[in-house]
């Protein structure tokens, strides 16, 4: 288990979808940053279920608490310690299948690498609901990212075979942020809500893809060789279950172009050397380059379907089938939206602070 | 600058393309494995200029020195400092355009982060020079592999818009590796090779895509939360220069799939529990499930070409155009290739070492 | 702020003196460890105020919560969260003195390096306090280091000028164990708690020095050139706050000693390699030799004293003088012991692992 | 094998004292420091054998090289790699005893480590030669250090049972350099050669103690509660083969004193906050307060003795004797305070650059 990341700015996530909690320790966090609860909760209450009609009902309250690192509103220097305490647990729709793996589930790898002393009730500390204390440490990041002015913000540019339009970076924040999908197309959005519906019913679910842009990046961010800042977003966004690629600007169609269409020209803008266009998502040579960056995740269909399906009964070591009960997202990209932009900011909010660019004590 | 990677088993590159020397320090490395400079040589040839018709002109022996850590042909325990010393380097058509950025390098986020100082000849550290040091690091990591059986292997499976078709896993080793573009589809091959000539006569280039396949994996390497396989791959593989996007198994295409068709069914198959399918591409919960590690990386086509393409000068600060001379690869890929196949064992080499698979000490 | 201890078993403490809690993850526990809140609760007895007549009257209970990690009984590989709440704070005896900087606490560097932002009441994160974190996670690490038969023990070999006689290994457990001050001499015990009595009607402190040693320890721990046993042993044992020397077997004494008289001879001894004295205190070039590991640190006296003192108001930038009120240990000595012994354990574990000595799944 | 120390300045070394070479590389140094070979030679040489007459004959030249990290005489930000080709080997005297454990050396516990398959001639890479390449890599941060003010100092504080006198700091620069025993005390120094001199005679050795000094030192140094200032240093310290303890300030002495008598009172000193003693070393809760940072580190007589010891035969495994031919020094002490003072340095630097206090890049 390896379960920090960062170097400078650091997350620790601990907890278990159907444990007592579920919680992260913030360290390396600059003294002196206003910070309450409540900036906290903004964040987690966009990932909740029930926010968007994709998702579960599964009634989670998800009330923030901070456990220490904050005196005076403000925080010390000292790690921040928030959890979430589960409630609303019904451990029935697990009992029933907990020697069955499930498909596309942590169940199997688990099973082997901890010996079969797992928590594999809704998954333990493989469940996707382990993310909101990646949102929560998100919140803090974006916080101190704010205060050198750079943002990170996330939308849904597909789902299953339905592609948005693509919208000026400028468009996206006031379009997708209100947008039940986090989609800035509305068009597309309503298509979406209706695919969604339909493999609900079917008892299947739907995938998609989400994109994370940075705005008003400094140039310089990311520590190549092997600490690039594309390298340790990747692996960042990727510690997200569901999440199975990442491409950074023109990302994988960059492969069919020619050099000359996929080079960035560089020019002057306002006396500084911008580039005219972004196939390179914002990142060269594994640093910023002061461009937006972005970036694109593959997020696959939600594992936990009613249809039934083929397994292995671990304990019997038989084939055997399964179906998936319990209350599952039909579709889990718009929940995975806020946990993208908020690791886009903890991994920014890391190189910032190797970069110096955010003091160690806020005045 | 970060230029270590790994956990246990580490590497450190250091260099540039147009210093003394590129090298790499293994570190970690178990003791009593039998290694040669040969051992790593092999590997290095393949990466070299020349052996594919796609590659640059460039006469690079690059013959691999030892300088540590062996004692009577056995690695000790003690740190592996190998190294190429740099030859035939013509710097004239670098001097000619030191104060112009090209578009698609470096030159530009190395300027500002290291205020001018970098050694920008030839890309300096940023040049995909650097990754023969990646393949000295893989063929000790590739040997150490071997003794549990593990073997990691990379194809060409697609340059511009040639992909090459599908070929069962098992048939990639013998028809991948004896192509000149390393495509295990030979008829694609030819029309991949015939696409490089033609825009290397454009004094364009192209790019493509790279798949890795590791084959015989234990089940449980990788160790999320965050250090989980894919994410560790992620970020070894982005730190090759050009490579844009990374995709486990079914990858971007998992997003447009129904839960249904993307989950990998379990079986049972001589007493082992398999998936029927490898949408997953091997790896669940962050942790390899046994099957085959599949992964997928978008190479940009070479930025350095002969066209002339709009730049800025950062002395003059006016805007400019710029034409990069010297011997370049009108595509990388095939070049790429061993060094994808490198990274990957690199990274495995570390997790079966976490995992406690490969022992301290070879007999 | 860098709260994480450790690469494959670590540690990652939070919370503050006067806060809600304090708490402590454990990273990289093996799964299948049975573990209960009463393994731990134990140990952090064994450090409460009021076990020794030279602590503090400070009623705390300590009372131990596991948040996560635990299925069943049993570690799952997942990160165990611990926690105490603090109960029984008056923060009166701070208020006073907010802006007085206390001789030999960390107020005036926390202050400078933290704009003034850190919580100073009780110390905050800087409190002797935070120990018991340390030993929540020791406890664990001992019952770990159990399975392959590795005991860490600690002991007060001096407290002032009082100086316990030397004791034979095998017998130190046994007669310190129920000593007040943990100390093997009882002799010498009641002289110090003597010496304790008379500083404390003073209104003044004492120090003194305490030795560790772990039994039936295996050869090969530590990872030379510079993750050594001995550099983080001395790392680990100089986080303890009033931790200001440590020493290896005769440490300072060999300074003194010629080579004939403090090189350890090799001798066998039932078909093993030993040494016939154990003057490396069971450390070579960094690694274990198998013989008892001896360490010593040398503890302040307690920095916080009744009596007047000259130091500075950082509001008023004036000097002036302070008496430090509140609920003091005239001597901390024998409160640190079980926090040497559990930091001990904490790094013994850490090696034993990266050995590969401690498996991923205990049965 | 962990040969890599630092978080953001970090050296690895590498290289064993009979072969090829030895060598380190520094990453993390920021770009534009101008930087020669002359500048690492410089402290190199006072490290070098024959310098003082306490050392052995064995004539090193000890060549600088610098492979990579330099352009135009400045740093650039990339990987410095140095490196010293081993010369004038004699492989002859360790033939006859490679079979044979010395004792007080790491043969024991490399040749268990490492199954048999570490260079143990010379003791490999855990001969003090290799402490060369940490001299090497703190000629960097000294200079590094300089432009923010820093400088680190050590000199002989005793040999055998002779103790110099105590000299104010700021007499220990010119004094202690221009001793061949780098004592600022020069009586005693004449003391100490001429028992160096008389062990030398009889086939034996002395250890001694070192001081290290930092002057002109921020506030705010240490990263509490794991990375303190003291623990990294007394875990870079400790892998200086030979270092048996570490203390800082009072260190030992402070266990027998009172609090009232160990508390540095505050004072204020042209409006500056000031200690008025200095028994804390310059640390207070892990973090530099300012004051001169004073470390002092035992070093145990040198093992490689002439006269006749106990010992195995590890491949008769039976018990015989050694003399220790070959050159060594009859006290390692003064070719050691080199290499503490650039210990220091290293630490010191890497975490002023934590602290922001050093620049990404130097004007």
């Amino acid at each position: 288990m390896s379960n920090t990341l960062g170097k400078l700015f650091t997350i620790t996530s601990f907890g278990e979808s159907h444990g007592g909690c579920i919680g992260v320790i913030v360290d390396g966090c600059p003294a002196g940053l206003s910070l309450s609860p409540a900036d906290i909760q903004k964040d987690v209450d966009l990932r909740r279920a029930g926010f968007s009609p994709a998702s579960t009902t599964r009634e989670e309250k998800d009330k923030v608490e901070i456990l220490s690192g904050i005196f005076n509103g403000r925080t010390t220097g000292a790690p921040i310690c928030m959890l979430i305490k589960n409630e609303s647990i019904d451990d029935t729709a697990y009992d029933k299948i907990k020697n069955l793996l499930r498909p596309g589930h942590a169940d199997f790898t688990a099973h082997v690498k901890y010996g079969g002393f797992n928590d594999r009730r809704g998954g333990g500390m493989f469940s996707g609901r382990i993310t909101a204390t990646f949102v929560m440490a998100g919140a803090v990041a974006k916080k101190l990212l704010s205060t050198i002015g750079v943002e990170t913000l996330a939308h849904t540019v597909a789902i299953g075979d339905i592609v948005a339009k693509p919208v000026p970076y400028e468009q996206i924040r006031q379009k997708a942020l209100k947008d039940p999908l986090f989609c800035a197309d509305a068009a597309a959005s309503k298509k979406m809500l209706a695919a969604v519906a339909a493999v609900k019913k079917q008892g299947d679910s739907l995938g998609g893809i989400i994109e994370g842009v940075a705005f008003n990046m400094p140039v310089g961010l990311g520590e190549s060789l092997f600490d690039t800042l594309d390298g340790d977003l990747a692996k960042a966004l990727l510690a997200i279950p569901a999440v199975k690629g990442v491409e950074f600007g023109a990302g994988f169609t960059a492969a069919r172009k020619k050099g000359s269409e996929n080079n960035d020209p560089f020019a002057l803008k306002n006396g500084k050397i911008v580039t005219v266009t972004n196939n390179a998502g914002g990142i060269l040579g594994g640093i910023s380059n002061g461009m937006p960056l972005v970036v694109r995740v593959a997020i696959k269909p939600t594992s936990s379907i009613a249809l039934e399906q083929s397994t292995v009964d671990t304990k019997k070591m038989k084939e055997t089938t399964i179906k998936v009960e319990g209350r599952h997202d039909a579709c889990i990209v718009p929940r995975a939206v806020p946990v993208i932009s908020a690791m886009m900011a903890v991994v920014l909010c890391d190189f910032a602070m190797r970069a110096g660019l955010i003091p160690r004590v806020l005045k």
